[in-house]
């Protein structure tokens, strides 16, 4: 079977025999992709005239209900998805739910913050900016959607999240979506918007989708479009220099992969709740989704007195977790998403043995249950411990995409800041303490080199939301390796999908183009 | 004369003969620059470690403080810097003082308007984000400057407003500048930079510049730098693409000239107040700088009926000026800045020939006040009326970098649109007219290709602020074309200079990082 590509307001089947995808534990051919013969720029067009008008003659409100009615068609097919997630991701219930769940949550979550925004059609941010001694000539800023298309080239991991969580605010903003899911798991991606599709809750083009190659999708990109992509920094730097997005100077959020860190603090001593806490984010951090998290805890940084003790702690809760088929009873961690991963996560976890030593796993003796290693992609959870700080030359670099994470000693708060700052850019850090002298020392010097800092102490306990989960109201994103892209973070979102202009004009004109637009400082609230 | 470069806090002269920099009305050579043999990576160091940790030591209105003395050094210099601009942009008093006066009310502006966030040393932006059912464990996202350098590759003409109106707002956001201005007129740039030197007003390592070439400059970017770039879209391209600017998802801001419209209104009619105030403009525009400038007019839009009208006024207009020496008395028009820029707008105006027709200028027979044209750099102001529309090969993307701009009859409001929006984004459209019904339909439309609409009628009059002036509280930039920048617009502009971030915690340790700062919305107010 061929998934089909949906682009102006049709199913289109491409050419040729197409992409095949796999199931990671069986290695069984599932669907194929394929995207040739497709007029990508044609698409594009249509998305533009059709999908865009229709959504900007909407107001803010009347998307919001959109957003709403598609996560109502999306809980309604859940069933699906999670079977979908089980045979093309080897995901288990908890992994299928941490995707598809995490979809439809953050839809619901625009569906009900877009309200705010009410009947009006665009923003108008800030006061009059006088310019003349009188009103006569004034200044007005306003933020007007973008009449181009958003344009998402997405990652293997999150194939439900990683489509609605970016479609959330450009659909809300009034900007049509097409998106290109990672060819592996693409076919959750083509699932869901074949629902939404004919659930007919979208105007004719404001939802397009290609499977498979992007091909010269972004020859044909103009000045008004917007590309956000997630994945690898080869394929960042692709799309950065790609002549066209060069020449449209076109608007492009990179979120890419980090080695983010867990860091405890001087108190999260061996019997302490913070150290308990620790153990438990860390062992979840490793085991859900096997590990494929932009988010994931990479480099876990601890005192050094306590480093042994953490390690030996999260080694043993790993020793108890059984790897494999997740159609079996028992089975609490899932394989990679393709051979090809795990032939790349071998690959990266020979550099960092060069750091570190294996303390739990390495997978040399490894047999994942009901599954068989010759055909499957499974992975052991792999706790490493490396004692070079920040002379190693892989671990602050290297990051393994699976359940591999490092052990970092660290002496005191300078060096922890240090070995956090050389992951030169990173999507989060988890800080696991009380010690308030700690915090102040820890947090600021750490937080411009990230998105976002999450500290849990034992009075928070377990309701913090976890070092790896995006939340829809937070930042989502970081710079320098992290890609320099900035997700979610509630109403903020909308602002990549809007152009901010000014008009300098008489108060009677400002009057006008001022009726009904709502206030762009809810974006930020 | 080697003008000296300042980087780690010392004034160096670069190696070898040196880049000489003429008066482009008598073809003599001024002075030299020389960037050779400068150690760049240690400068930029240097300026991160000392310039950027005593900036944000102070406080944003410490910080303004400083810009105001900033202004005041360089008002004291005034008459210095206009001589400069004479000798080495062949400068009128009206071009130089566009230029000087521009960069000292900037300065002021920014003076008056940081003092708002008062002893704030970082923003917080909007309220707690719940995350738990208690506060037990919230979001809360902050704003912190920017712990790298700002880096500005500037244009040559603006050697002193160009410097002051980025550097404004990075000082004031607590972040060191390195300079390094267009080689043809980097004397008044480098000027400035050593009044406020000797002036002791900036920690060591809070201002630098370097003179010639950027050499490896680049190579040495790290993740919280930002370069901002002004000027053609070749050097836009490399700098987008270079290596390490893309490694390090380095933020970039680039503000590229672009093919900026004015527009009449159908009620612009000949004798209306909108048609002479039109005229009045689009004369000023063409003139003042000789036409060098990003923002300048460079297409005429006109209802078909009052197209050859308007041309003619102009053309009058301009056969009253008189062009040559600045030195000399009535002169009211100077030189461009160089042969090589001469030679370039000689080789755009064929282009526009090949659509268009000259109704005044083109310079066969130009002669120059008290000039030689064997050395001399002088264009002569051109007006040209072309009858292709959107048909034209070359009038919508040439943009001639001196007093040249095409008159382009149009038949209704939505070839008008058409036609601006086919400069595929600019950076300002100026619109003449008081037609509430032709306003409605235009500004909105073509509001997102532009970055400024600036609206005249009647009752404005002669109190706007032009169309080609960039005001220090209005929005500057534009999208695609015009690189997709945004500079200034009051505290706005700060944002670039500052990194996002979310902390999750408890709300003691919110309270804690909340404590003194300032509110983010003020950004945008």
């Amino acid at each position: 079977m061929k998934l089909a590509n949906y682009l102006n307001g049709q199913w289109l089947e491409g050419a040729g025999e197409g992409i095949p995808l796999f199931d990671p534990v069986t290695g069984e051919e599932l669907v194929r992709v394929a995207s040739d013969g497709l007029d990508l720029g044609a698409g594009l067009a249509f998305a533009r005239e059709h999908g865009g008008a229709a959504l900007r003659g909407m107001n803010y409100e009347s998307r919001a209900a959109l957003l709403g009615r598609i996560a109502e068609v999306l809980a309604a097919n859940r069933e699906a998805y999670f079977d979908i997630s089980l045979r093309n991701s080897g995901s288990t219930a908890a992994d299928a739910g941490f995707d598809v769940d995490g979809a439809i949550f953050t839809l619901k979550t625009y569906a009900r913050s877009g309200k705010v925004l009410g009947a009006a059609k665009h923003l108008q941010e800030g006061g009059r900016v006088a310019l003349a001694k009188t009103d006569v000539f004034q200044g007005q800023h306003f933020l007007t959607p973008l009449t181009g298309v958003a344009i998402f080239i997405n990652a293997f991991n999150f194939p439900a999240w990683g489509l609605w969580e970016k479609a959330a605010p450009a659909l809300l903003a009034g900007v049509p979506v097409l998106v290109k899911p990672a060819t592996p798991t693409a076919w959750l991606t083509q699932r869901m918007v074949q629902d939404v599709v004919a659930a007919g809750i979208l105007p004719p083009g404001a939802i397009n989708i290609v499977c498979g190659s992007a091909r010269d999708l972004l020859d044909h990109v103009g000045a008004c479009d917007v590309v956000s992509f997630t994945g690898s920094a080869d394929t960042a730097l692709r799309i950065r220099t790609h002549p066209a997005v060069v020449a449209n100077s076109l608007r492009v959020n990179i979120e890419a992969d980090s080695v983010n860190s867990a860091i405890l603090g001087p108190d999260a001593t061996p019997g302490s709740a913070e150290f308990e806490l620790a153990v438990k984010e860390i062992v979840r951090e490793l085991t859900i989704k096997t590990g494929q998290k932009c988010t994931a805890i990479r480099r876990i940084l601890v005192p050094a007195a306590n480093a042994r003790a953490l390690a030996d702690a999260v080694a043993s809760k790993l020793a108890g977790m059984s790897v494999g088929n997740p159609r079996s009873e028992g089975v609490r961690v899932g394989p990679l998403v393709s051979r090809a991963q795990q032939a790349a996560a071998f690959e990266g976890l020979a550099k960092l043995r060069q750091d570190a030593d294996v303390v739990f796993g390495g997978g040399e003796d490894f047999t994942p249950v009901d599954a068989d290693p010759a055909v499957a992609a499974f992975f052991q959870p792999t706790l490493l411990l490396c004692d070079k700080g920040l002379a190693a030359l892989y671990v602050h670099d290297v990051e393994v995409f699976g359940p591999v994470a490092t052990v970092l000693p660290y002496a005191d708060a300078a060096e922890a800041v240090a070995i956090a700052r050389r992951g030169r850019g990173s999507l989060v850090a988890s800080v696991y303490s009380g010690d308030t002298g700690f915090l102040a020392e820890l947090v600021p010097a750490i937080a411009d080199l990230h998105g976002r800092v999450m500290v849990v102490d034992g009075a928070v306990g377990n309701q913090h939301t976890g070092h790896g989960n995006v939340m829809p109201t937070c930042l989502h994103g970081g710079p320098g390796r992290a890609g320099g892209g900035e997700e979610l973070g509630g109403l903020r979102a909308l602002a990549m999908y809007h152009r901010r202009y000014v008009v300098q004009g008489g108060s009677g004109l400002l009057d006008a183009l001022s009726a009904g637009a709502a206030d762009a400082a809810l974006l930020g609230a």
